[in-house]
């Protein structure tokens, strides 16, 4: 093993520039706000939790969990999702506290492999919980939340599909009964979107004609309300049934919310996390194959931490919308002003650059001024010029000129 | 050792509930839009770097590194201070980019043997690095930005003392030479504020009356601008006089400023950091023993990043503000609205939320409201009432007309 050079950092971690960080900071404040006016008031955890609790309650795989051993011996992990670290605090620090909660969180979260698929090991989520409420009203809540967050962040065009993890259980359930291994592997095919290879799966298994087609018949689940009704034909299971019924009844508030256009049902989805029992839903971007949102219903998790509720939430996967937005939406201070002086000129240059800054200029403030700059700097004030100036390598749009002897102080 | 309860957190980390959140958001947003007026641009750095780069660069002690591997085997660690990876980042993706730099960030850091005494092992620091500029106007131009950032944050009463670490290591260059050890066990008394310890070890170590009286005369160098004077009556050291000349020059631009009130030298102050190599301050708030900021001079940390650059800078220490201040500035949104609901009102109870979330207020909507609740709703609504009402452990301070059968739908 070499050793890293000096001005290297680890794989799959990240500097943000400033025009990044502009960039960032405004959709973090924009989403923030957005769930504030629902009613979501946001919370902080610690970066790093105990291993056996939060660690082994997170939806991440533990291969993926970035470990490290404290003062004691004891191992701790760095988060890789916020679900589990609030569902401890509502059971913890929150216990009195009457449900529903809604809280919301800006966080940044860690993944251990996926640095090795030149993804991040560290990346940021913004996101719901909305704990302590049943509803499909609830589910719908979060659904319509999570696309006025997107239209916030500044996502334009973008889609939700909702799915229900019932459906697929009891599908699977009812023509697969007692066959857990070709349920996982069929499972699998959809979590991967791998559809050739869940044809193949399915030829493989060798079932009844009528079985084999319904099972096929899945993939093509895909679109508007209409879906709910012909899932309803497919097949009798009872667990099936229910999650279409919640469905439909999810499908009837987001009619309400005025927000169907950016929804479609994909009974095909399986949520990525483990946690999920009811309905789950990912946003797609246009012109990006990976999510920009996901979320979906637990009812199980609290029960870990000794708070048993039910539980529904998403997250925004914040650092890929900062890709996605790019450079279109960053803004700086209105204004930005240098201001040379020398010894006979400070006191009255830097009584200017507090008056402008208190006016909301950002203004610099320098006694190292070239005789060029100082003349152009005079050459401007004299001109009364909004020409933009460029002075070590910062573009300023506007060069005061110069306090000191030479200049006009 | 025991398993952790699901409870738990790691020993030395918090919970910020929303209350605690939106204080520390508060002097977030302060503090940076201050250090941005000043024309400071912020960057964000990984939580985890190279040991072998900033971990060893970095001013903390190898135990209080939290280390973990990841995995290829390579030590990482998680960032202790920020200093040592903005300068990192200079040296490499801002390579081209000119000098000065201004750089601000909000950060959280780790430390860890901190949660052993009962202190915090992840806390959060809001700073600035100034690199490329040796000059005193640049030191001044930090610690000035220092004090405007303490008041951008809240905190009105406060001092910062500054210091030079030249003076010390030039004072006792000239008068204990050659003794290394005797002169650490002085430093490390100094930066204990040890002052009884200080003149036990310096009667211990049997020295010429005039040298005994010079070196416990240092413990009177603290006040204002005269200490300058006293300083350079001491001795003849170079180094020790230049240092005291730096000041000087520092003190006439902080007068400049106007800040002055805020400022006095201490002369017998060592910044706690290994890499400061000029001037150091720290700030005290008032009714507060532990220092709320600080900061100096660092004019060799850039060349182990191999781009050789003096620097300058601070750190608020804003989880410490945040104690500081208490709830006495917290702010939520103008107005809190709960809105019910049943599936005949929902369309209307929808809409007239996504109207009042447009006004700046933050509405929750419930498809569950008891009886009781739809009552008081009722009557509110009809008295025009401006009272507020708890609902579910929340206070709001409006409880509109309940939608739906039995209210105005």
């Amino acid at each position: 093993m070499s050793k890293p050079k000096g001005f290297e950092k680890p794989i799959g971690v990240k500097d943000y520039l400033p025009h990044a960080v502009s960039r960032l900071r405004q959709i973090e404040n924009q989403v923030l706000a957005c769930m504030s006016a629902w009613g979501y008031e946001q919370i902080m955890t610690p970066t790093m939790e105990y291993y056996d609790t939060v660690g082994v309650a997170s939806s991440t795989s533990d291969q993926k969990l970035f470990k490290l051993l404290n003062n004691r011996g004891t191992t701790l992990v760095l988060r890789s999702d916020m679900t589990a670290p609030i569902a401890r605090v509502v059971a913890s620090l929150l216990k009195e506290s009457e449900f529903p909660l809604r809280l919301s969180y800006h966080s940044n979260v860690f993944r251990a492999i996926e640095e090795e698929a030149g993804r991040e090991a560290e990346f940021f989520q913004t996101g719901v919980e909305l704990v302590g409420d049943a509803s499909a009203d609830a589910d719908a809540e979060v659904v319509a939340l999570a696309i006025a967050s997107l239209k916030a962040a500044g996502v334009d065009r973008f889609k939700i599909a909702i799915g229900h993890v019932g459906f697929l259980n009891g599908l699977f359930e009812e023509t697969l009964q007692g066959r857990e291994e070709a349920q996982e592997e069929l499972k699998a095919c959809l979590l991967g979107r791998d559809y050739v290879g869940y044809r193949e799966r399915l030829l493989a298994l060798s079932l009844a004609e009528p079985v084999q087609k319904e099972l096929e018949g899945i993939l093509r689940l895909r679109g508007g309300q209409e879906i709910c009704e012909q899932a309803l034909q497919l097949g009798a299971n009872e667990t099936a049934r229910a999650a279409i019924h919640h469905l439909r009844e999810i499908w009837d508030v987001l009619e309400a919310y005025g927000v169907c256009e950016h929804v479609l049902i994909d009974l095909t989805m399986i949520g990525d996390f483990k946690y999920y029992t009811g309905m789950t839903f990912e946003g797609y971007a246009a012109d990006l194959g990976s999510p920009v949102a996901s979320g979906g219903r637990y009812d199980n998790l609290l029960q870990q931490f000794g708070r048993p509720a039910p539980a529904t939430g998403f997250a925004l996967k914040t650092t890929r919308i900062l890709e996605l937005i790019g450079d279109s939406t960053a803004t700086g201070p209105a204004e930005r002003i240098l201001i040379g002086y020398d010894a006979a000129g400070r006191k009255q240059a830097l009584l200017e650059a507090q008056r402008l800054r208190e006016e909301g200029s950002a203004v610099i403030v320098t006694e190292k001024m070239d005789q060029d700059a100082q003349k152009a700097a005079a050459a401007a004030a004299d001109a009364g010029s909004k020409q933009e100036i460029v002075y070590k390598g910062i573009t300023f749009s506007r060069l005061l000129t110069f306090f000191g002897r030479g200049g006009r102080a």
